[in-house]
Parts: structure tokens; C-alpha cells; sequence
């Protein structure tokens, strides 16, 4: 999947998990990277785990600057990015520059501006955002592995030229992503609703847990636990986040709150008038939307279940596993549950309807207790 | 764990999944059970499937009703379960009556006013609800080990005896599950707030996909797809629930709707001011109430974690966790997650903050790409 690497001189600035996973990816395709920190610390770290060589940003490397480096990546925290971009884009006349934040706007919308009195600039700058699941944590959690197989979305503008973009798009293959290309307009929409939209829903419905009971807590299933599994995130990092996106993000917001108002009224009709037409309705429209997000690799099928039940000790996952494997089923999708009273765990195996049934019928016979199926 | 079986001859009414199943695990324990069913041939069905001998309603049974039968399991869809559980205190005068449905008040005050002009039926009925995952599917789904580890409410009145709530305690052990008890009051609200509210959450939510692009959609996270997993449930069926618990659920949801307000402003005020402040305190409080969840057999200890790259052909899951297996460390919870773009799926192993960092070193020593950690 790899290409030829399009840039050989890379410069870094902020050496994050973002910033030293992608040095690290670079340094193992050949390139050379250099790195550069608020943080000499962070930067030595980064260095240590072999993601470039420090540069201090104080010394004037002017030779460094105007000749060898090729591309500049902004990986810094979001809230100095667009600062930092334009920054890069004066320090190093002759280089790209791209960033990886994961709201587009604000910072194309700065470029634009600098073009106006520095017609290159737009040329050679294109925002970009790798999805590589959660956002935190330092150099230490970088891996070399961290965007294989994860959309990472380069967003150009109408100036940009088409060989920035390629150029852009072999680095991110170089490093295992996929690449999905978009206006940073679209980008904005698309985090807002498959992302901003629920971390905040999330937020939301976690919060009311503060005033649950003790015993009401511990009838929690995977549901909630899944509801409300994001809204553990870095608070901090996701303020910036929003706030940045936060004209995208507020009108899906208020969308949503006037949805969970028609279902109000629902709940208020199948009280009072015992109906459940438009209760039913509403939840018949959350199926629907439901089953517009795509399934494995873009497909949108959906799989059948199984739930076995298994012993909680080390090597019983593995064991049913490779049983699973053994009889050469392919698992689309699995979770792990376990129970919160007894020393045992549920594994729920999705699977294509075609071999659910003998999945199932050949698990049972070799002792797994299958407590459940559907397709 | 199981023990003594407290009824030696029960008749279930209903032979959906829950019925069914139930049925199994008793006969499995040696109880004899027979079975009832609106429809004959779902009834014929769940006995061919071994829960049971089939008695046709119709046909009068007096001696079975009266004297042999000493408990009734009444295990119809939730909207006919009152009139059934009424229906059969009377039928059977001798038996004590249970059933299973998800919400409990209703029922309990539909016994309350039998038992004015019949005191006795208060004495021989007890609510219970088995909390068995998801509530679909026919006979053809059910498992003897359906319950196994998962929480069965017992709700008991002060009318009820002792030795009833004693006896149902125990015939639910003998089917594997979990015994809580709480009153049918305490039972709806923790209901409403563990699953009747994240159910509606999750409805309004996925609503909301129904206009994104297929663009966007492709950038979907395992994020968004937890937090409408539950959304894609058997909508007439939970109409039903939350129907019969909408008084419980609706000042939730309205408490829920403010609280989404009150993040609207919070983000209206980051992005004309700049001001993230009320914003990470919301976010703050979020990740404050999703850490109330209990963790893993009641604890709340988080966990440390770690994301390892697999390649996505049948077997690669059963090596990985043979391997996680060989290096004694117990899994305390883990999900498969597929790229949408790439031939590759990425394992999240949880387990104890003490071994995640010995775990990652000895995974990529074995050559396993190691693509995030966290503590």
C-alpha cells in the first residue's frame, strides 16, 4: 500500500502523540525528520523513541529552514495550531505545511487571510486530520502503528494545487491510512455529526448518573456502559475541540435537543392516551438512522450474534476463539462483557448470517454455552 | 451456586425467549414444567425445543390448575402481562405467581386492587425481571444458559412473604442468574435511568444520522457506533416498556433535555466569547458520572489500555489472545473494532493498571503492532 515517500525532509513541530507517531512512521519509511517542541523534555523524549532529531526552535537555522526541510507538520494542541501554521509558513519559505487538528475552518480561514498580503502561502499549505481514535497522551504512547488502517481526511481548497495534495496523500499512505478528501467545510459537518455531536450527547446522559443510586448503578448493562464510554475522554482537549467547531456543531445540537422533545411528547401520549403510535415511530427512526453507518470496510450488511458464555480466567477468550477459528468462521465483530455479579463472561460474536447457525450448533458441541443468537 | 429447587412443578405462560429459556434451565434441573401459548405452535415449538409439556388453556384442567401447579411464571410481551398475571392468580388459587416483565409498578398495583375483594393474591405474588441483554427473539433464540451471571430483580411488597421471596430467590439461582432485590418503585426508577433513558438517547441520536452524507458517515468511529448500537432494537417492544414506565422516564428525559441545554449555551458562550470554561465543565461532569458506572463484578477500578493491530482473516483474534494468555494476564475487558477502509481490525485489550506496560512490551516482542496505550 505504501508509495514512493513524497517528501525526504520532514520538520515536526509538536512532538505529542500525534507528532511522534508520525516521526516515528517517517523515520521507519527512510525519511528525515527533525523535531521541535515548547517542551525541550518532550522533544528529547520523542527523539529518544527514535521519531527525528531535536532543533531548537531559538537557534536560527536559517540553512535548516530555507533549503532542507520540505514539509512542515503542525501537531500541535489545537487552540496554537493556527498560529503555528502560519508561523511555518513564514519560518520556511520554500516547504509545505500541513496540520493534523481535527476542526479545519478556523485555520483555512487564517491562511486565507495571510494570502492576502503573501499570495504563495495558500499554495502551499492544506489542512489535514488523521482519525486515530482517542487524542490523548504524550510521546510515550506514540506507536509507528498508530493510524494503520484509520481514515486520516487531507481537506483542500479550490488553490490548492493538485500536486500538494498527492504529495500529501502518499506521505498518509506511507503511513498506513487511508486517505478521504474533502472541503474543510465538509470535513467540519462530518466530525460535527459522527463525532462532536455525540461527545456531547454523551457527556450529557453521563452527567445524569451523578445522581443515580448504588443499587440502580449496578443493574447497568453494556448499553449504558457504551452510552456513556466516551464522555471519559480529556475534557480539556475536547473544549478546544468544540469550541472551534462550535458554529458547526451548535445548530446539530439544538436539532438533537428538539428530537428528544418530540419524543417527550410522546412518552407524555403513550401515558396519557396510551398510545404508542409515535413513540413507536420515533424509535422506528433511530433504527433507520442506526443502519446508515457503515458496517466493516465501508460495507453497511448486517452480521448475526452469538453471545457464549465463558469463565473468567486467563486463556478462555482464546480458547473459544480458537475454536471459532478452527472451524474457519471469520468474526465480523466481537465484545466482551462481563458480569457484574458472577465470575463469568459474556462474548458476543457477530458473524454473517450464513454461518450463525452452524456457528452456533458446533460451539455447543464442544461444551461453550451459547446463551444467545439472533440474525 | 444453584440450590435446592424450591418448585417442583411450574407452568410458564408465554413461550417467547424468556419463557422458553426459563423453561429449559428447569427441566435442566430437574423441575417439571409445562407450558402455555396464545399461539399452539410457538408453545409446540418451545417443548420440542425441551422446556416443557404443552397444555392447551382452553381445555379445563382442573386437577393440573388447582392442586398440582405450585408456581406460575407469566412470561408474556409486557402489554398483556397484568391481565395474565390477574388471570392466572385466579385460575391457579393454590400457586404462587411471578413474572418477568421490565417494568414492575404497573403490575403491582393491578395485584393491589385484585387483592381488595381477594386478599390472598397479594400473599402469592412476587414481580421479578431477569435483566438478559436484549428481549427479542422466539423459542427458536432461547438457551438454558440465557441467565447465566446476569442481575433477576426480585421486587417484593410488604405483603409479601418471606419464604416466597425466599423460595423465587432460589429457583433464580438454580437458572444461573444474579439475585437483587429492591421494591417495584426503586426497580422502575433504576431501570429508567440505566436503560429506558440511554434507549431513547440512542433513538434520537441515530434519528439525527438520517441526514448526514455518505461522506460523513464513512468517517464513523467506534464511538458513534456504541452510542447507537442500542437504537437499532425491536422498536414495538420497547414502546411497550417505556409505555408502562413513562411517568418514571419522562421527568428523566425532560432533566436530560435541560441538561443538553444547558451545553448549548455552554458552547454558544465558547464560541462568541472564547470562553471554554462552562463548557469543560460540563464535559467534567460527564466523565464524573460515566466513573460511577460500576466496573468489572461490582468494582470501579479503571483499567489501563492497549490497542494491537491485527490483520483481519479468520484465527489472528485466537493467536493474539493465546498470546495475552500465555503471559498470565487476565483480560478484564476487550473489543475488536474494524477499519472501514483497510484489511486490518484493531483489539482493545483492558486490563489491570500493573501489567498494561509489560503486556505491550511483550506483545511487540512477539511482533504484535502495538498502536496505543493508555493508564
Amino acid at each position: 500500500m505504501s508509495d514512493t515517500v513524497a517528501f525526504s525532509r520532514v520538520h515536526i513541530v509538536g512532538t505529542g502523540l500525534l507528532g511522534t507517531s508520525i516521526g516515528l512512521g517517517l523515520v521507519n519509511a527512510g525519511t528525515t525528520v527533525t523535531l521541535e517542541d515548547q517542551s525541550p523534555s518532550r522533544a528529547a523524549l520523542a527523539a529518544e523513541y527514535g521519531a527525528g532529531t531535536v532543533v531548537t526552535p531559538s537557534v536560527a537555522h536559517a540553512e535548516h529552514r530555507s533549503v532542507d526541510v520540505e514539509l512542515v507538520v503542525v501537531a500541535t494542541p489545537p487552540d496554537v495550531t493556527p498560529d503555528t501554521v502560519l508561523a511555518a509558513l513564514q519560518a520556511y519559505p520554500q516547504a509545505a505545511v500541513i496540520d493534523v487538528a481535527s476542526v479545519k475552518g478556523m485555520i483555512v480561514e487564517r491562511v486565507a487571510a495571510l494570502s492576502e498580503s503573501d499570495p504563495g502561502v495558500a499554495k502551499r499549505f492544506v489542512g489535514t486530520h488523521p482519525m486515530a481514535g482517542r487524542e490523548r497522551g504524550g510521546p510515550t504512547n506514540a506507536r509507528v502503528d498508530l493510524f494503520t488502517g484509520r481514515p486520516w481526511v487531507i481537506t483542500p481548497v479550490p488553490e490548492t494545487p493538485g500536486e500538494l495534495v498527492a504529495a500529501v496523500a502518499s506521505l498518509i499512505r506511507t503511513l498506513g491510512a487511508t486517505v478521504h478528501t474533502m472541503s474543510p467545510d465538509e470535513h467540519d459537518q462530518a466530525v460535527a455529526v459522527v463525532s462532536h455531536l455525540p461527545q456531547l450527547v454523551s457527556s450529557a446522559l453521563a452527567h445524569q448518573l451523578e445522581g443515580a443510586s448504588v443499587d440502580a448503578l449496578a443493574l447497568s448493562g453494556q448499553g449504558l456502559r457504551d452510552m456513556t464510554r466516551i464522555a471519559a475522554g480529556d475534557h480539556e482537549l475536547w473544549s478546544q475541540i468544540l469550541r472551534h467547531n462550535a458554529h458547526t456543531v451548535l445548530p446539530l445540537l439544538t436539532q438533537f435537543r428538539q428530537g428528544v422533545q418530540v419524543l417527550e411528547d410522546a412518552l407524555q401520549a403513550a401515558w396519557s392516551e396510551g398510545s404508542t403510535r409515535s413513540l413507536a415511530e420515533g424509535l422506528h427512526a433511530g433504527a433507520r438512522g442506526a443502519g446508515q453507518i457503515p458496517g466493516k470496510h465501508g460495507g453497511s450488511s448486517r452480521f448475526a450474534t452469538l453471545v457464549v458464555v465463558i469463565d473468567d480466567r486467563p486463556g478462555q477468550l482464546a480458547t473459544l476463539l480458537a475454536d471459532v477459528g478452527a472451524l474457519e468462521v471469520n468474526l465480523e465483530d466481537m465484545s466482551l462483557e462481563h458480569s457484574p455479579g458472577a465470575p463469568v463472561g459474556f462474548v458476543e460474536l457477530s458473524v454473517t448470517q450464513d454461518v450463525v447457525e452452524r456457528l452456533a450448533a458446533d460451539l455447543s458441541a464442544r461444551g461453550w454455552p451459547v446463551a444467545g443468537e439472533s440474525q
